[in-house]
């Protein structure tokens, strides 16, 4: 879930050109504490946009189409030499699958992300739409994921045809068993939009509330795109000044700092539960670089099995890794059924799960997070039903539907194993239509 | 001449560690306008050195032998992981070679350069002492660079031995017989010194005229170190603080951009001359970001063979490349015979030289780093008889004598085409003793 479809895997990218519909990210925290107060507050409210697009300017240059065909050749090679340069001096980096232990081992084997040239212009109404959409539906997410009942029964079929899902049930109904409350939870969440070129409205493929990623290099592609329309935006026609603003990775650090300083231990860590192999990393290693820097926060990084290895829960139920106290955990894996090759993932995530750390996202946001459960809220008269019990509901269920695209065919897929297989055999379907 | 030997090629990397000496890099420019007035005046007096280096500190650690041996093998392996990450996200990298087109697309195959983990202890005096000699034995250069006579005597006998040599003589003495005046003359230096253990005395090795590398990447390598300590110093028993400043990158940048200002073309470009192939093209990069972000200064890149494709003198010796004219001339190639594979490289040399483009270096202060006038100026009595013309020439041969260190047998041979592999041979009898 963290990169959705594959088109949407690298920031900046301009994709799904020929179906009319732009794509774009949305990045935005969730932070509650739920103590003895009856009421929950909510601490993040501003959004960023990961994606940083030039708003409206000049009339002729002011499509989603912006045609890199039509530039000068030269310019073309100047902007990308210039591109690949600041991207190598600026930690805009994957690790490069080609090269062993590219990702393993940082510092090694990497290549510049693939990224976008030049920003997509967006209309900027719409931009401000997708911002103030976070809050709430940050919100939401928060109020289903404590209506245990609605999920379990929302993923019954599922958990039957998927044994993945069916596992996350299982650690689910453990947690609810043992009467484990979540006073405090973190949310780092993305949502994924196309712009729906004939309605012109924002349309949302997802909302992503496990391992949401590129917090961090889109926040560099932001600033890369300021770099070359400061050095050929004139040529271009392009202002950089209309860039939007972008601080995505800091409002992510600065929600995990909170976090962190709620649970109230100042030798305990942040770890990142990272996969074995990630050629992603940089992203991961820029939002840690922010953390002790502005934060003074250590994060360790640990895979669900190094966990199982060298997790306990102490007596207070605080969880201690290789010795060292938790008290946020930040999960970069974990999403897949290939995060969980072996029983010792599974004991790894229970383990998780039963402790008193701060996990974003607990096992109620993951699951509030499954396609299944987000074409749930779609149905009419579900949200008014009882799920979101506040005044708002109302409002949030109509702008939760009328955000959410129709692509029910995809979504009844993703919870099965055979996910992939399908989708691009529908892919196949689909380019030969 | 530019990396010097091979165990310098780095910055920042602890060797020599057997021969009870501490190599060191002292980076430094010198600028000098020669316009109608008969005396020059040099710009740049401040040096740094390019390594970052902690000055005395704790008795226990404070010798030039810190021995990594001696750590902790986890603080080691955080040490490490710190610093790669450090280095992959700050652009502290080159090309790797077992990657294809690393050398000449940006982006593409990098890893961190090989680096030092920690900052080596040195003594604060000699330090000192580098940095005081660097403007003089800058002022040194220049003097040397007019004396043709002294130069082409001097590399009399190695011009029939020595191709190379022999070709930039030639230049040399076509641009006197057109009486080419360098009215504006720019050097970037970089002195390698060793500190002898026995004496406590700095030796130098060389001084670099042409191509001196790393002044960007061990700047970065400054920025690492205090980094490393800020996080685990107190561990290591190492201050931050105590590192020195290192500003050559800046430093390098404003010599130019002073360059470009005199030459006063606001359309000229500066142009580095590269090798086709360069695993070390970040150290230049950073160099022309910081030119275009400090200065608004446009760098372009060029190997000797494109300027004699694309390059031509316009009648008032505007040097024009590729249509642009070029108001400074960079050499980041052109020190070793393997950059002159074919006439076209020596046809781009002579053309460059005899145009009134800024040359750093110019062909005499190329001629002037060469292994054999450095001896040459070593020997009693030279630097005395009418080179340096001024009161303070007994002094200026004095420091330079007390600073070359005795390596004749090093020097005899490297303006010979053998060089390598006889120097190869030299290495591996000096392993046998």
């Amino acid at each position: 879930m963290a990169t959705g479809f594959g088109c949407f895997a690298f920031p900046g990218t301009p994709c799904f050109s020929t179906n009319k519909s732009t794509p774009k990210f949305s990045h935005s925290s969730i932070f509650t504490r739920h103590s003895q107060l009856p009421s929950f507050f909510s601490l993040s409210t501003k959004i960023t946009t990961s994606q940083s697009e030039t708003l409206t300017h000049t009339p002729e240059r002011d499509s989603p189409h912006f045609n890199y065909h039509y530039l000068d050749d030269q310019i073309l090679r100047d902007v990308a030499h210039d591109a690949l340069v600041w991207s190598s001096l600026h930690g805009l980096v994957i690790g490069d699958k080609s090269v062993q232990r590219s990702g393993s081992v940082p510092g090694v084997g990497m290549v510049h992300a693939p990224l976008a040239l030049l920003p997509m212009p967006f209309p900027e109404n719409q931009w401000r739409e997708a911002c103030e959409l976070a809050p709430i539906f940050n919100e939401l997410v928060d109020r289903v994921s404590l209506d245990a009942g609605f999920l379990q029964e929302s993923l019954s079929r599922t958990k039957k045809a998927d044994e993945f899902t069916s596992r996350l049930l299982d650690i689910h109904s453990e947690v609810l068993e043992i009467d484990k409350k979540q006073e405090i939870r973190l949310g780092l969440h993305r949502s994924d939009y196309m712009l729906d070129e004939k309605t012109k409205s924002l349309l949302q493929i997802e909302l992503n509330t496990i391992a949401s990623s590129f917090a961090s290099l889109s926040n560099l592609v932001t600033e890369l795109h300021r770099y070359i329309l400061s050095r050929h935006g004139k040529l271009l026609g392009l202002d950089s000044k209309r860039i939007p603003a972008n601080n995505a990775i800091n409002q992510y650090a600065e929600a995990l700092a909170k976090a962190w300083s709620e649970y109230n231990n100042r030798r305990a860590v942040i770890m990142i539960v990272v996969q074995a192999e990630e050629r992603n990393m940089y992203d991961q290693h820029l939002f840690s670089s922010v953390l002790i820097d502005r934060h003074n926060i250590t994060t360790i990084r640990k895979t669900l099995a190094e966990v199982d290895q060298e997790g306990e829960i102490l007596p207070d139920g605080t969880l201690s890794v290789d010795g060292q106290a938790v008290s946020v955990i930040y999960f970069r894996a974990g999403y897949t059924p290939l995060d969980y090759p072996s029983e010792s993932e599974w004991r790894a995530r229970l383990l998780i799960e039963q402790s008193s750390a701060i996990k974003c996202p607990s096992i109620s946001y993951h699951l509030v997070g499954t396609k299944k459960i987000q074409q749930e809220l779609a149905k009419p008269g579900v949200l008014e039903s009882g799920i979101v019990q506040n005044v708002a509901a109302t409002i949030v269920g109509q702008l939760w539907q009328e955000c959410m695209v129709n692509v029910w065919d995809f979504w009844m897929l993703v919870s099965l194993q055979s996910y992939q297989s399908l989708l691009r055999e529908k892919l196949k379907v689909s380019n030969r239509v």
